[in-house]
């Protein structure tokens, strides 16, 4: 291909409206009017045409699909997927290397209630980090959860570095996104444990029965649970570090939880 | 203090000979030329003056000092520490953040032979991103481990994001860096069981009894351990996945096993 393609492209400047429709998904306001996401990249893009999630906008790189069969067997799946300019793919995208494809998957349908019997629900509370968030799916997904909830106030699980660091659990998970703590509780239902996870909780994690259906709620590192959240747990649960040791990391604090409750599914 | 303190700065050009060496701690060449590593920030700088660590340099804003009493007393620790003006602080630091001190500590004499007692050794083969492998030193930390030690080919945990992520992990453990696998084993001693976690393992990581002294290695997550690693492996473990589910995090597949070999230790 190389220079033949390039002279028939379908978005070549960055200010084409598909691109300044990709761009606006950056932000929270633009996904909510466009009502989809970001997803940049072969990977995370393969794994939305995996799962047949809705793709309402694709651009790829042509010549790069040339060189590469496995982007150009992903753009052969998504029909409507134009052929852009290196720059237009560039301005659209979010990483600073940019991506042979750039695309706009579906924004999911709010959620009504967690399935009774799902043995975990993550909850992020006031996670603001984006890679820790997008560390926290991705385990999630791996652990058994189906789904995750985030209250107001975390970091909006839809932006473009946690879809990123889900590495395809967006497409995997059932998510809600931003919910103040009544409406959470009310799609949790009232038949599941609330567990939260306090560094300041004298209950080592391990000593909890995670095989009843359980909500896992992890929060700030900085500021630990507040006292509306503590009045809703059923039990609080905290990591035992050696003496001196303040805290884990926020993903890594939720990930070693959300593997004990697996690894007591597993074992029992 | 503020304007009258800007007339009393020690260090006001970029080009100061002080800030040209912890600028040349931003790189491995410059570390080992000095024979120290870069400290950026109240919080990590109070980390090494708690654990008494040498400290060959240090820099910082004397207005912010006269504003934050945490800085003010931590200073006042330091002897030599000199009043630096707000862009030498910029230049010696690596942060984007320019923070209100930027030190250079000592770096650690080489590693001999692991105490044979140690309950659990982190080996960290092939990690190359920094923020993963601050983030399993400090979970190395809080899991108990003594020492941490590198092979050749991984990231330097000396380099400044490493230091940052570590959260003071770099005073408290004994590390060795950088080591070729024969010179690494000779370190951990002939006793020690070695534990290798492979996603392709059929063995559950909390099948394995860690009650006794083993040493953890955890990959790339790229590649996965490679054959001359498998062939020292006394065991190779996995974190059982949902299905279709590809990996986790390196950093937080090692601090999950970090723990679980924790909690076997405390509930033994």
């Amino acid at each position: 291909m190389g220079a033949g393609s390039r002279r028939e492209l379908d978005v070549e400047s960055p200010s084409n409206p598909a691109v300044r429709m990709l761009r606006e998904l950056h932000s929270r306001e633009g996904r909510q009017q466009h009502g989809a996401f970001l997803i940049e990249g072969t990977r995370l893009v393969a794994e939305a045409v995996a799962a047949s999630w809705p793709i309402v906008a694709a651009l790829y790189d042509p010549v790069r699909a040339g060189e590469d069969s496995q982007l150009a067997s992903l753009v052969a799946r998504i029909p409507g997927a134009l052929r852009a300019s290196p720059r237009a793919l560039k301005a659209a995208g979010d990483t600073v290397t940019p991506q042979g494809i750039v695309a706009a998957a579906k924004m999911p349908s709010l959620l009504a209630l967690v399935d009774p019997v799902d043995p975990i629900v993550l909850v992020l509370d006031g996670i603001s980090d984006p890679g820790n968030a997008g560390t926290l799916l991705r385990s999630a997904m791996g652990a058994g959860a189906r789904t995750v909830l985030s209250s107001r106030g975390s970091v909006d699980l839809f932006s473009p570095k946690v879809v990123r660091g889900g590495m395809g659990a967006h497409f995997r998970l059932k998510l809600g996104e931003g919910l103040p703590w009544p409406e959470l509780a009310a799609i949790l239902g009232s038949d599941r444990a609330v567990v939260v996870a306090d560094a300041r909780s004298a209950s080592p994690y391990y000593g909890f029965d995670w095989r009843r259906p359980a909500a896992l709620v992890v929060g700030s590192e900085a500021h630990g649970p507040g006292p509306e959240l503590l009045e809703r747990a059923t039990a609080t649960v905290s990591i035992p570090l050696e003496a001196g040791v303040e805290s884990l990391n926020a993903a890594v604090a939720g990930s070693v939880i959300l593997f004990e409750a697996k690894r007591q599914r597993a074992v029992s």
